[in-house]
């Protein structure tokens, strides 16, 4: 164990020192280098599809399912999408030096208040190695130094692209510690990343709910909790109802592995008869389980549903599977949500704009959709351009984070020999 | 402990009740609940003063210091004070309901980031009870319930003040659940408040590094780290000597107690043969005790300083002490900062447009002043109007602390039934 903290302890010191030099570095320096990283990738294909099909390899042989085999393979196609992604990122503009407050105040003082980077940025992430250089890009364009710890099943994926991105970097007159992986610690290497106090400066958790938890409640490194999504969409009784069955559709189908898929749909009670078995029939016909309250049974066809218990309501299924309630208020919806939800996302169907005003301010999550469906909680939908992860916290960033979440800002004043009576 | 704890959880389950009606209330609404809070405290002058009587009597026979009497103290005066900083936060906007962020997306979606209340906020500082009072006029003004552990010295007052204050809520039709102090549970109360996670979203300790220390490394509930200051004061080669001289001896003597005073002197060797003897000779007339490295030593004072110890360059005197190095150069100023600086407040003195620039890009600190006295570093003086606290974190909140950090954003997307394709 020692061995490894003193191992974790001299690539974060190495971090920080890094993170020095990418402070000062311009955006023009920058966006170089993301272009080099990305030239770097693709001359590196070969070599890491090697290491990827290593990585393939191992864990179909150790039972992996194909959906995980899937997010773990990497073909030249997806390397040159990454390599892409990092292209894009040179397009953003830079965060840092950002004068986002500024005054003369009475006395004669000039205050600004700066953005600067964080410093040492620490990702724990599961086992996709197209993160390994989203995470790599941001920090880098936000100025930041990132310590890399991705799922074991994807070791010698990141351990080699990290290898290649590092190369190209060095060539760029940039250290090689700015971007680091600690793949090859292992579980112990992750647990001395989450003691790094002093030195890492925030610790991303990516993944599934168990993962964020242990991250959480583990870390001494402050954290940015992303990601779980017990999702709602609210049917409000003056909704369109072709309107309301897309969104409903598209927020559970559209994608349901994903936290911005919904979960949970709760509908007013007096739209109830004319909407639910439309809704319900286009469910089925996608293939969703239906988990429906007793009201709502008594809309469901045969065969069709289960009753639901209520632990349906704390669940996020990530899956084809749908909670669904009547209510007979939009009191009780929001309530119902304010008891359940992880404020992730919720979304409201209405033609009120009382109804709507109400769920926008009532609520107590991070995003908040009307007549739109909850898939949009996304940076790249929202207009971010690239999107480090989806905050359902609400200290530093809240919803999908950007650039400006790697970011901090100091209070820079200058005075003519001011000094305080 | 358990019945400690069943109480806590009671108490922020009806702290965070209240701050559902509290993010709902209009500006003007809160205003005239400062007002009301404002004439309460008058009113009750009496009552809060019998009170703090008993406090003030029982901590002088335990033996507490003058110096802690004095802050833990009440009189008319001081209430009359404390009242009118109420009344001025009512002048204030308000930060809940600002739009920070807004656009129209290539789709038609509109959306826009809307600062909203934090919901609970747990305050932990020590026995002063004008912070009862501030805490519970910032946290209402910016939408939010405070739960309240001040110092087991100041129960008998803090818990005076807080019926005091919840009357007047009361009268205002405002939860008294608003404003709640949980000072009769002690230390146990404190540390169940510490575990009260998804209750209570935010815990702000304010007072000496112990407690922030303890609040930091045992609190799950996540926290803003507060006011330790180990602040360096760097006189460049190009600096106004008499400026210099100025601004030194301010940010040391003029209030030594406080986290925002300077520590630890640093001076350009070219400088230092006309600089020191006239610094020196000022604060030594100013009763300050020097501990000077072996080259300040020899501008000192026969008996005016002791030599400084590896220990001096980490020390917070928080008194009329002050550590002095001569420094061959501003690149060993700023690594002597990076290494000791616990990242509160930095300044310099210089003529020079680039070692300005090099000293606010390269440090790492929260608040940096350019020929200015450090003791600026205030929400008062900065110009935010009210302060909850000066964040020493890179977190959410960085340097002094107004209004908006006891905010964060949600996004509102608004659609015309919009999906994701």
């Amino acid at each position: 164990m020692t061995t490894v903290t003193e191992a974790i302890t001299a690539t974060a010191r190495a971090s920080k020192d890094a993170s020095r030099h990418l402070a000062g570095l311009t955006r023009a320096q920058k966006d170089s280098a993301l272009a080099a990283m990305a030239q770097a990738l693709r001359q590196g294909t070969d070599e890491i599809l090697a290491a990827n099909a290593r990585d393939v390899a191992r864990e179909r042989e150790g039972g992996m399912s194909e959906a995980m085999i899937d997010r773990l393979t990497l073909t030249a196609d997806r390397i040159e999408d990454i390599a892409q992604a990092l292209g894009d990122l040179a397009a953003l503009p830079d965060p840092v030096g950002q004068v986002i407050n500024g005054q003369r105040l009475p006395n004669g003082l000039r205050v600004r208040q700066v953005r600067v980077p964080l410093g040492v940025v620490g990702m724990i992430y599961e086992a996709r190695p197209n993160v390994t250089v989203d995470a790599a890009g941001i920090a880098l364009k936000s100025g930041n130094a990132v310590i890399l710890r991705g799922g074991s099943a994807a070791e010698e994926s990141n351990i080699t692209i990290v290898g290649v991105l590092q190369d190209a970097l060095e060539a760029q007159g940039i250290p090689r510690a700015s971007v680091q992986s600690i793949d090859a610690h292992g579980r112990e290497g992750a647990q001395a990343l989450m003691r790094a106090r002093g030195l890492v400066d925030v610790l991303i958790p990516r993944g599934g709910a168990g993962l964020i938890e242990t991250v959480v409640t583990t870390s001494v490194v402050p954290v940015i909790e992303t990601g779980v999504g017990n999702v709602h969409v609210f049917i409000d009784d003056t909704a369109d109802i072709d309107q309301a069955v897309e969104i409903a559709v598209n927020a559970k189908v559209q994608r349901p592995s994903v936290c911005n898929a919904a979960e949970t749909m709760l509908v007013h009670e007096s739209i109830a008869p004319q909407f639910l078995p439309k809704v319900f029939q286009a469910l089925v016909d996608d293939g969703v389980i239906l988990h429906t309250d007793d009201a709502a049974s008594a809309f469901a066809a045969d065969g069709s549903f289960a009753p639901a218990k209520e632990e349906d309501w704390h669940t996020e299924y990530l899956a084809l599977e749908l909670a669904v309630k009547i209510v007979p208020s939009i009191d009780e919806a929001i309530d119902h949500i304010r008891t359940y939800s992880s404020g992730h996302t919720e979304a409201i169907v209405t033609g009120s704009t009382t109804s709507a005003h109400r769920f926008t301010t009532e609520l107590d999550s991070a995003t908040i959709m009307v007549n739109a469906s909850t898939r949009f909680t996304d940076g790249g939908e929202l207009g971010l351009g690239a999107e480090i992860g989806i905050s359902t916290q609400k200290l530093h960033a809240r919803g999908p984070m950007g650039l400006e979440a790697l970011t901090t800002t100091s209070w820079i004043v200058e005075g003519d020999g001011h000094v305080r009576q």
